[in-house]
């Protein structure tokens, strides 16, 4: 295989990290070129000694100065060029040297650089799902060809359609969930949940949003989305099945009643390797204990249920606003960044993520998206509105 | 899609009744153009007056005079030629006319119509393993890219493969068993089933020698013989494992954890329609009620446990028997066919069945395979010890 020359966007991240270890495992196949994060320096600052790529980037000049100073502090030799804040991403994410560009900065904040990746042609890892939810609909046909799935469960459908995105030939699309860490409970002991309770997911070891939005059903609601996009299926053909143990990851059906599925551990840099090196798939079996691997048979029963859309009611706005298509979907994830942000700091309870999700969807007008301009004005406004309407939310 | 012009061996078989179904509810996509059956002439009557294919066979002179009694009288006008016996059976698997052949006789019968049909360049829908398990060490590299699996496992693989036989990328191919109707017994208790306990499986409505064949779980270790001819794999890359729902009809198992899995309804014309006309899927659901069809999420859960190889002996004496190769497997198929004669003749008890098979592989030499005549020499010479065998185990 040819030797990947990779740009990590969000490389501090749960993700990012995970791809840098699947690139450490393969020193031969991978060759980091470029990673941006935030303001994590001393990781950012490890990952750099350890891969030395040209290019850096990070969120601000502060942190800059920071990371050449403990860049300068290890003794390095050459430093990589470090740019800062949207200009930085951009350029990580269109650097020449780059021919894969792994999308997994988190939030809105995504969108730009990951149509930015696009439009210079480089093959884009997508793990910023908030780049379909939010642009999905400025998706050209070239660029569905470019793109390789990194989330779990579009990773598992890519992987039942032999490493494509054509679903052109299917009958339904059914996404697996695994219900969170509330699974069962009816919206009155919903309200009684702890702040460490919604962050302690089952099954997957992921950053803190993705892990609030899986607790809440957001995130599923959000992968529709993105599964509406990315394999051009019609809402009607996408569903929904609660599988508590995680090991089906998605599936699809054919009109001949048959369902191929992808099982597997949970561990995402499986589904990392899988978008980077597809149809080749690395031995990560041999190479490195998978988190979650059980080698089959299984010792567990894989069981599945409807899930309950009256308790956990973010994912049926996840959904209608989906169908309902513009800027609806653009508002919801401005409002569960900020709900999510809030409930993070601790200033509403974990129920009131989803009132905030209903309020905005309910009150800011939806408007159609014919750019990633109005994209980010749609972000924006939904954005101000929602942090306006946090304090109503503080003492529920 | 282009019209399917099909030749099927075995009509009048649970696998041909089932053939037949897909062909006349989708008759633009299918010509019937000959039809092999035995001896039930009645059945085969009615086939050739919904089909009028040019040619049919039987199994004897006697059927022959029958038929044409029977087509005579139903006053079909031009009849088709009736032919008799193994030359009818090459005679249909070879036909000009024919673009397909549904393999899918019962028995060591198989084996040469399958090789004809091969060599005449025929796709082949293979329901018949008996040809894979005496014959496959015989396959060409050619004949491979013209065979398409039935048996609902091996279809399984080949549908996770993508509609390939190319296994090369795996890992590992886990077979799936239902377990029979004897699943979780003992040796003890394994000795007092009933005729008609065997006659009954869980799951799969099936001919009465494969019927019983899943009953010892003979019938899973021809399975593994089959799946190393076909997918070209070693036996340590071929794992049994019972999942006594039968939702999942097997899965492979690639180097980074990833398995690919095939599920659906316990319902042949699945399998047998995908055969025929992969890539394409048939809209089955739409047209036709699946027996076992059920929507994802399924009521039940799926559970997975190991085979009793100590019990389930046929098995163990199945997977040993394919390791050694040459007439092993020729030998074990011999004795499976005259045991489980013996049994459904109410000679010998169920349990004896696999007794049977050990005596067989224990005392008749194993030879090599170097042609088909060798395949059929070891087949007389281990059906006659065999048959001389089971009056010692007719009180036992």
């Amino acid at each position: 295989m040819k030797k990947i020359r990779l740009s990590i966007l969000g490389a501090t991240g749960s993700i990012g990290r995970s791809a840098a270890s699947v690139a450490q495992a393969f020193p031969d196949l991978f060759e980091v070129v470029a990673l941006a994060a935030g303001t994590n320096v001393g990781l950012l600052s490890d990952l750099v000694s350890r891969f030395r790529p040209g290019f850096v980037s990070v969120k601000t000049d502060a942190e800059r100065a920071l990371l050449i100073k403990s860049l300068k502090g290890l003794g390095l030799g050459k430093l990589p060029e470090v740019g800062v804040g949207e200009e930085g991403l951009r350029t990580a994410a269109t650097l020449p040297e780059a021919d894969q560009v792994l999308s997994a900065v988190s939030g809105a904040l995504g969108l730009l650089p990951t149509f930015a990746a696009l439009a210079a042609g480089k093959k884009v890892a997508l793990a910023n799902k908030e780049s379909l939810v939010i642009g999905g609909g400025l998706l050209g046909p070239n660029d569905r060809e470019l793109i390789s799935p990194v989330d779990s469960e579009h990773s598992a459908v890519f992987q039942a359609l032999g490493g494509s995105l054509d679903a052109s030939r299917i009958r339904r699309l059914v996404l697996t969930a695994s219900g969170g860490p509330f699974r069962g409970y009816d919206a009155e002991r919903l309200k009684t949940v702890t702040y460490e309770e919604a962050l302690s997911h089952p099954n997957w070891s992921m950053g803190p949003k993705i892990t609030i939005d899986s607790a809440t059903l957001l995130n599923k609601g959000f992968e529709v989305i993105e599964a509406h996009h990315l394999f051009r299926l019609p809402y009607d053909s996408i569903s929904v099945v609660v599988h508590p143990q995680s090991v089906i990851h998605s599936l699809v059906e054919y009109p001949d009643g048959s369902m191929i599925a992808q099982l597997g551990p949970t561990d995402m840099r499986l589904a990392i390797a899988y978008a980077l090196t597809n149809p080749t798939r690395l031995p990560l079996l041999d190479n490195k204990g998978l988190a979650g691997y059980a080698p089959f048979p299984f010792d567990k029963s894989l069981s599945f249920e409807e899930p309950d859309r009256k308790v956990f009611r973010a994912l049926a706005l996840a959904e209608a606003a989906g169908r309902r298509g513009g800027s609806a979907p653009a508002i919801l994830n401005a409002a569960g960044e900020v709900a999510v942000s809030a409930f993070l700091a601790k200033r509403i309870p974990f129920h009131a993520i989803t009132d905030v999700l209903e309020d905005c969807l309910g009150k800011i007008p939806v408007v159609p998206i014919k750019s990633l301009e109005d994209a980010l004005a749609a972000d924006k406004d939904a954005r101000g509105y929602a942090e306006a309407r946090i304090p109503k939310y503080q003492n529920r």
